[in-house]
């Protein structure tokens, strides 16, 4: 039988992404959407607000968030205590605290909770992943270097606390990296150039640090948000025995030791569905706090530099 | 039959508490101290590394870790790795993300993990979270001011990254009322104050979300370290029936609407051992990592402002 899933949130990506990967899985039925706007999309029902939807489509029994970041603890929160499971966007909470908070509910509701972290479902991520399972990093780098002005024109909230600055974007490499690294990486050093009239990072450094390091390993991440000429988003991992495996275009190419390894066209969003409704047919949930959990502790024992104000 | 037991670090804490604490209880046999300086007390062996320890005694089978902060990590997992139960000062370590990788590895070798928060361990605390139980909070203050300049005189490292800050004090406050707390609570909002010199806050304000607040809670907290006079480290919780607890002393003291409730001696230290005794009878661990994830989130969405440059 399909699950019947309501979209909470029609914005770009809903539209873009979600939309057709639900209409598109044959597991999943797209019974309604809840906008404030009353946005719908191939004639659907649209409710102002969740509980609306769940009065009138008791049957209606996922949803997939796709609100802006803020508000989105307590709409998911009311999600799951209306006896729903839920899909959330990256980040799936403001905090870390927010997060465990929303874990027990979900355990305690026994709803299925799915904090997607969308770059990591790129198959050539999957692919790294399974050419470096078993293997030791002598080097990871990722280089995450953006044009602000071009991405996020005039977004004032991603400056504010809680907007994550660079790490906006960067939480996606760090999504891809806790998922490729064949061990945990802790942050053992970071360096945060805040814009001296804003509060989140313009650029920031990040050394990560293994378990049990190898000699002489060196893993570190660059994020720039004040790269103007070509963007890159790109992950260079290299193992002990000196394979070199790079990631490119946000985590959709791969090329091992220089040759293409893996070049499918992204099928992120297809594969998150399909996740999601492997976690619904066993009943099981998943949360990674991991790509969050880097960026606290970056902040925690990160050294902070002013740097050049910033206008957009 | 009795746990025999290393302290690793004799520093004044183990001295003035750990030493006395083990030795008074008797499930335990303090049986060696681990000391860079291979300082000794009571005449008991010491070593000046844990591996030597452990090749020496392989019927110390727990260790009490009282060393600085700085490299806690590596200590904690080479304990737990050499088949020892761990106790370990708070904080654990210095990331979010080291706690969980220290958690996985005990969990891995079936060793006990202990992490104490020692404040909590006040019996007048143990009180308060009783009398809160089941009821709702209407307002919570935390006031934690202390001069600096007397308690860490020339301490260089609460000032570097990673150092803390007020912090260091603060999550002493931050570990009670995570305790007494009958709702879990985060941070949604929080300013950090920086001397323009340094880059750990000297002061804090914290304001507290609860997952489903009662309308017109005011739940915050405020860490000062430039408190001249007297030093206060308070808080106070007024329950929706109206009734006020105040933890005066750190914790050490109670009253309930006025009149003291319980002012007995502190015991905190031999209620962890108390404790440590009952985790090892049962092979359960212990890991709380919520005051240091308040920390975290704080650093996270808070809002971060350059006041008066700091000397000592």
């Amino acid at each position: 039988m399909k699950t019947r899933i309501a979209i909470i949130g029609l914005g770009k990506i809903a539209i873009d992404q979600h939309v057709p990967s639900i209409t598109g899985n044959e597991n999943f039925e797209l019974a309604a959407i809840v906008s404030g706007r009353l946005a719908t999309v191939n004639g659907l029902p649209s409710f102002r607000t969740q509980e609306e939807l769940y009065a009138a489509m008791p049957d209606v029994t996922a949803v997939a968030l796709c609100t802006p970041p803020a508000g989105r603890f307590e709409t998911t929160r009311a999600a799951l205590l209306a006896g729903r499971d839920v899909l959330i966007e990256k980040p799936p909470a403001a905090t870390l605290g927010e997060i465990a908070e929303l874990t027990t509910i979900a355990e305690d509701q026994e709803k299925v909770f799915f904090t997607t972290w969308h770059s990591r479902f790129n198959p050539a991520v999957t692919e790294a992943k399974r050419q470096l399972t078993g293997k030791r990093l002598a080097r990871l780098r990722v280089d995450w270097r953006e044009d602000v002005r071009r991405w996020h024109p005039g977004q004032a909230w991603i400056w504010q606390p809680g907007g994550f600055g660079v790490f906006d974007p960067g939480i996606n490499a760090l999504s891809i990296v806790t998922e490729i690294a064949p061990e945990p990486l802790f942050v053992s050093h970071a360096r945060l150039e805040v814009p001296s009239n804003r509060q989140t990072p313009i650029g920031a450094e990040m050394t990560f640090a293994t378990p049990d390091p190898v000699a002489g390993a060196d893993l570190t991440a660059i994020f720039d948000w004040r790269q103007e000429g070509p963007q890159s988003w790109n992950i260079t991992a290299e193992t002990t025995e000196g394979t070199v495996l790079e990631l490119t275009d946000g985590g959709a190419k791969l090329a091992v030791d220089g040759k293409p390894a893996l070049a499918e066209e992204s099928q992120e969003y297809q594969r998150i569905y399909a996740m999601f409704a492997d976690l619904l047919a066993s009943r099981t949930s998943h949360v990674d706090v991991r790509p969050l959990r880097l960026v606290a502790d970056a902040y925690l024992v990160g050294d902070r530099v002013a740097v050049e104000a910033f206008e957009d």
